[in-house]
């Protein structure tokens, strides 16, 4: 059980937030379950698709409004206009304000087997959250999660790209290869960490949004490992350490 | 010229982004004012106290959206639709949403001095970027400023209270009495950190937003030192680096 200080040993373990460590995705479906139920006294949900024009206006607002429940919010009042050809009410605009407050203020529920993985794995090897989205709301979530005390460093990112990734090893001094990124998505957690030259953990979330959906990961990449659950994590990371080390 | 090493040195500054580096509160004001004249279509805007309420509106939300140009547009909308009683129309909440964008996408301008006082700064000490909003905004503005390579450090923060600047401070390992901050915010960039017993220099800005106008800062606060512009901050930092040397 001790850690080989060699320069190819794991030197830290990177974990993601929503839907990795507690569940997120699940509130955003519901936040688009009752946009759509307002929508419906206005137009006919079967035919309109609406949730790939709601989609394609996240899209185009990606790139002013960032990640996260406010620019959903904005997306989807902006989405109901156009939808409904400016008929809705203000009262409908109202309650698509309340869906984003909602969206903000939910529960934080951690999943199951996280905070022991994590704690496995902090005792072997330095760890960090990074995570993406709003500030205020991701460290809202942080506090309500209790992980908080798991994690001596945070890093809160606007954007999950190999830049980013490569500032955060940057900032640990840390060679490419000696960093394993635990998430959900191939798309934010893995993609850009195996293009640097990283391991990359991957474990499913039931509900996956079309956005982080697109990704070109091939199953068989040589650093890419999968994780059914979380209880598995401290296994892989440590069959990944023996297998460079 | 040189810089004494000794305990009492200064061995941080930091700088505000918002009305010390760059203009910002302009493009609030503008906000507003366009905001006002959509109202202005349904109150009478002389006897309805639109500014307070959309204020008391902004405070009550700030908790839930955080400081910044979305949860500014969500407050709007949500203000618009209160004080016109649920009257005003989709398209009008649509231009409501396009205040919002316009706001996110501002030119950012540099105010005049600061690159060469945070160069000459910069050349001496030790400096960090504390910035508070949503990440993804600030970022833009940073790389939109063109100082991004005046600042190794940059830390984005969602509230600026002396538990924030303290964390930044030990990331830093620096004593409070080692920290300067300037920024032209009593209420954000000077009360906290007084509290915690560091430097505070003061440019104030020609405007101020009523939220941050509020503060408890007395004018003969020792650890206090008033800049009328950029141009006298390395002089000012240099003198409280003399006097505490």
């Amino acid at each position: 059980m001790t850690s080989p200080n060699t320069a190819s040993a794991i030197g830290l373990v990177g974990f993601d937030g929503d839907d990795t460590l507690w569940k997120s995705e699940d509130y955003y479906r519901r936040a688009e379950q009752d946009f759509e139920s307002i929508l419906g006294h206005y137009i006919d949900l079967h035919d309109a698709g609406t949730a790939r024009h709601l989609l394609k206006v996240e899209r185009r607002n990606l790139a002013v409004f960032g990640y996260g429940a406010k620019g959903m919010t904005l997306s989807m009042i902006e989405a109901a206009i156009e939808l409904t050809g400016e008929r809705i009410s203000a009262r409908h605009l109202h309650e698509i304000v309340e869906i984003g407050r909602r969206t903000l203020q939910h529960p934080v529920e951690v999943i199951d087997g996280v905070r022991e993985a994590v704690a496995a794995i902090a005792a072997r090897w330095p760890v960090v959250l990074i995570t993406k989205g709003d500030l205020f709301h991701q460290e809202q979530k942080i506090e309500r999660s209790g992980l908080r005390d798991l994690f001596p460093r945070i890093e809160i990112v606007s954007e999950k790209d190999p830049q980013t990734y490569a500032r955060v090893l940057a900032e640990f001094d840390l060679p490419a290869e000696r960093f394993v990124m635990v998430g959900n998505s191939l798309r934010s957690d893995i993609e850009p960490v195996l293009a640097l030259g990283s391991w990359g953990v991957h474990t499913p979330y039931a509900v996956t949004w079309a956005h982080e959906a697109e990704h070109g990961v091939a199953a068989d990449e040589p650093r890419l490992r999968l994780a059914d659950t979380a209880w598995q994590w401290p296994q892989v990371v440590a069959a990944i350490e023996a297998g460079t080390a």
